[in-house]
């Protein structure tokens, strides 16, 4: 931590300041120049508030330096995570893993067709809604553990990994039999209570950002889950809220590239949620993936006219199957295959 | 509803969106003409996603008419909603309510220097967390139970309700003997789960606006609430996040009148946690009032530099009774009171 | 400026880093910890882009320590800044001044209405626009020349000074002789040729926040016009754009105490295009000078719903009359009078 | 435009406002439902602001039908438009358009050595400013006159057209001999004189969209343009404003597909101030064309460390190299060819 002291700070506020610095447990170096002093903090902490600094007599600014998280920083794990699913698929790897299924489980029909397709396609997992957090209290609220189930049953019949979001603490117990990643939808990022929970178990779980979080909170989310000792943590945009109405929100892709920056965890997007706009979704897929996303999370519905949550932002199957091809291509462009 | 079809729509796609909001329950009035065709769905339906219809062969846009929300609506009780407490003290009356103490319970020496004081000066309300949602899993996180049980001790003690925040279902129980009203953080104005239990029980919840939430979300949220039959709810601005990063939050002032017209429900407003710096919190205590706000959230700490989460936004006990005496000046140029 | 250098950092890098710092001219101290070495740079310069650091090899981060401007800083002018117009009445002195009138001027006959209704209910500065920024270029765009001189005959016959927006250098020659404050509207908060030419000049200059302005940046564009020699500026905000879309702009009155904290310069509100709704005008001009605004910028026409422009914003005389009424009310509660 | 009346509007309400869209010029249908009526109102014309609907009384609300602009509207050339230089080189068609260099003109050895690199490496425009708008008035300010006689020339040696930044009405004159496409940076989207002005040349001019500007004012920006008689306009995203601080702006890659769905013009992208940062250049770069952009805007410098502007995000001549390698694999699978 750095504290810049007013051109105007007397000697009292200066030491003032080192003696709180000392007492949170840090090693302070005064740099006394000709028009003000600075104070370098160095220590291990990490747990602090800077604005407790900020407030403190005779003080003009605080920066950290050090990151406010230590287990997902990039440092830790120079080399990169690879989260290895129970069939062998590895996603952060060489090779791009796409997800792809229903918003929502609505019925054996609809589920198996969507999971014969996709695979077919290409896709690796297959995602599907169990548990739907609406924003109406007078919507569809998803089919729960028969959606599970169903999920399970279609995964293993089309050789498909099985994701689906979890929304509260309740629900891990119910969902461990039939998942294989638990997702942790934008709505739940800071729910530090789940994160918490997450952490002791022992599957990979898939954070999105919320949409209104900094990349360096999505971080921090996840190192609840890894402070846990759960290290099989994977990220993903899925469109953060702007002042633009035209899309539902607005995909950062620089996101991509920062986050393999910051951190070793895979990073992965959502162009479906992060779009709202079914012919948006391609588009979108295609430039994540040249900015360097890990994996893909996609809804494909067999007929999503007749969709129960979501049916604007699903891919008809065709299109899907068209999506991949394109995938094919771009892939070799950033060093990647697709599968 | 209301959708207009594109100039080049032809009488199939034009009847096939008719068809398909016949379907969902809507009586269409058509209107032809010279450029385009325009549809008015009309219904009691609020349960529907418009982007379904938008995407729609021939549509070119789709507008929702009625809200979709019902029983948070100014027209449900136009004479507005008094949330009345135990002892009597009534928010959304005449009288504006201040409710104000530390943002975490961290001693019975902290807790009750706070209570006595701002009972003194003029609060209603004590305020205090016992479960604290932290970004950080590395920081201080609550006293839990011990914290809940001071407070309603403190409470009594000085003649003042409790509210405390409950960050998850299972807190629910554990918190009902102790506190009068629960308080719903912004990080969780959008876990459907929670706000369905807070349905069920007949306690005051204050629900706070989520830092990415538009009022219209704030006011669906209010309606899970109330969807339950819980209609003792309260709203309250706390701050979104926009691009400015010179206060912690942009405290949106003016969601006070406009949630005054749309909704029946009492408006109040945290400047604490809205602007994240102490010496910002009385002015924009005062305009809050001053917009209209039926009561405030205000952080106050015996010793602010020794807090142990929040410090830097909490007003020294004397700085909030300067405030009160400001805001008591105020009250009547809106044609309100305060005690 | 301070440079943390990263943990892996060799000593050719800090060196390199060093040498840079140097030949841009700062003093530079080093601070060599256990875990990574810091460097403080110290100098009068404040033209730099601390990115052309950040990306220099081995560098972790960068933070500016003084501010990038410094006329406008408040330890320039202590005591604060009061802009004297022609007839004596202050801008940043006790008194509150409001600034009323239309959106547009559009004939003789709207505009001495106006004026005389605000004159007479306590407003000192007349405010109408005789070039007009318009989205679409379809739209009224203004009386011009023979507006500017409505403008000075209305304010002469009423007692009142006058303001009106400048859009461009060609308009400055044009518009001295008419007018008493050159409004600087959002839209060209940085459009730095336009600042540089009213540096030259010796009027007030009333510059608007740009709607995605940070309150550094709007300070930023002051200093253009303050390095010009023209040290009569005024500030306002006008409300920023953010993801909420039932108000026009989002009226940030947090960026009244902020600036005041920060600069010298008076700081003003202006309600009517930060909300965009005549209903909210009321609530948010009370708001603004509850929380310590110097002046107030409303619109104000004899018959709104016949304006060529913002009619929808624009107070009804009688609603003017009454906030007038309220205003009086709160100003004494921030130590303030008005007129 | 659809007006919803209130459930509780009167039939003299209702009147009123049909009579104040007839005298607008529209045409109504009302449509009488059991719970309320709407009013579909039609015609030609677009230049209304819905807002002075809205404030009627009895009015629930307003939706805009049109488009509020027509020249640059999809349905105005369905086919695309191609801005074709003088060269012959086309902006629009197959083939994707890079256009690069140096963020400002310095020197001829600086602009000479970028040049010959960014034609080698395939660019087919040479990017370069003379006159910069900078955010503080004590940085570099351009090199004028002289750098467009250096562009000129630079561009006529190696084959090159060539861009610059126009910032005020008075350079349109001194830059017309020495460019062949007209800047308007993101500052001026919405500088309407400026844009009148080059609706009235016959060169090309590419309109940056504004860092708080939605798709739809830059379209309207784009129409000030075109309704001059200037129907060759280039679109292009550099960054939006958000919360997000790691990086400068966020690239609103979606902008791409949208504005191709919305307009016939031209899209491209600008990933160097899009992100702000060298090493994110390059992601956004290939995911700008994978998302459909019609042309790159690459900021590159044979010696960033040295630049006079931006330094941080210009891109040393090899990276240039490596990434056009990259835009050349990618590009088949959209259907284009990089030259």
């Amino acid at each position: 931590m750095i504290v810049a002291m007013l051109e105007t700070a007397g000697e009292d506020q200066i030491q003032g300041v080192i003696d709180h610095l000392v007492k949170m447990g840090f090693e302070v170096h005064r740099s006394t120049g000709a028009r003000q002093t600075v104070l370098g903090a160095v220590g291990r902490r990490i747990d602090f508030d800077i604005r407790d600094i900020e407030v403190l007599s005779g003080v003009q600014l605080v920066h950290r330096i050090s990151s406010p998280y230590k287990l997902v920083g990039r440092s830790f794990r120079p080399e990169g995570t690879r989260v290895i699913l129970p069939n062998g698929v590895e996603i952060g790897g060489k090779e791009i893993i796409v997800m792809a299924g229903p918003c929502s489980v609505e019925s054996r029909e609809q589920l198996f067709a969507a999971a014969e397709h996709v695979s077919k396609a290409g896709a690796k997992v297959l995602r599907g809604g169990a548990f739907k957090p609406r924003s109406s209290p007078y919507t569809f609220q998803g089919m729960g553990l028969d959606g599970l189930k169903l999920l399970r049953e279609a995964g293993d019949r089309y050789g498909l990994m099985v994701i689906s979001e979890v929304m509260e603490i309740s629900q891990i117990e119910l969902m461990l039999p039939y998942i294989d990643i638990f997702q942790i939808g934008a709505r739940n990022m800071q729910n530090f209570n789940l994160l918490r929970e997450l952490g002791k178990i022992r599957k990979p779980v898939l954070l999105k950002r919320g949409i209104a979080a900094t990349i360096e909170e999505m971080l921090l989310s996840a190192e609840y889950i890894m402070s846990g000792g759960n290290y099989q943590v994977i990220l993903c945009e899925r469109g953060i809220r702007t002042f633009e109405t035209y899309t539902r929100n607005t995909l950062d892709i620089s996101a991509i590239p920062v986050v393999h920056k910051l951190s070793h965890l895979p990073m992965t997007s959502d162009p479906s949620h992060g779009t709202g706009i079914r012919d948006k979704v391609a588009p979108m897929a295609c430039a994540s993936i040249a900015a360097g996303a890990d994996a893909l999370l996609i809804e494909v519905h067999p007929n999503p006219d007749q969709a129960l949550s979501d049916g604007a932002q699903s891919l008809y199957p065709e299109q899907f199957s068209e999506l991949m091809g394109q995938l094919r291509m771009i892939a070799p462009a950033v060093g990647r295959t697709i599968g």
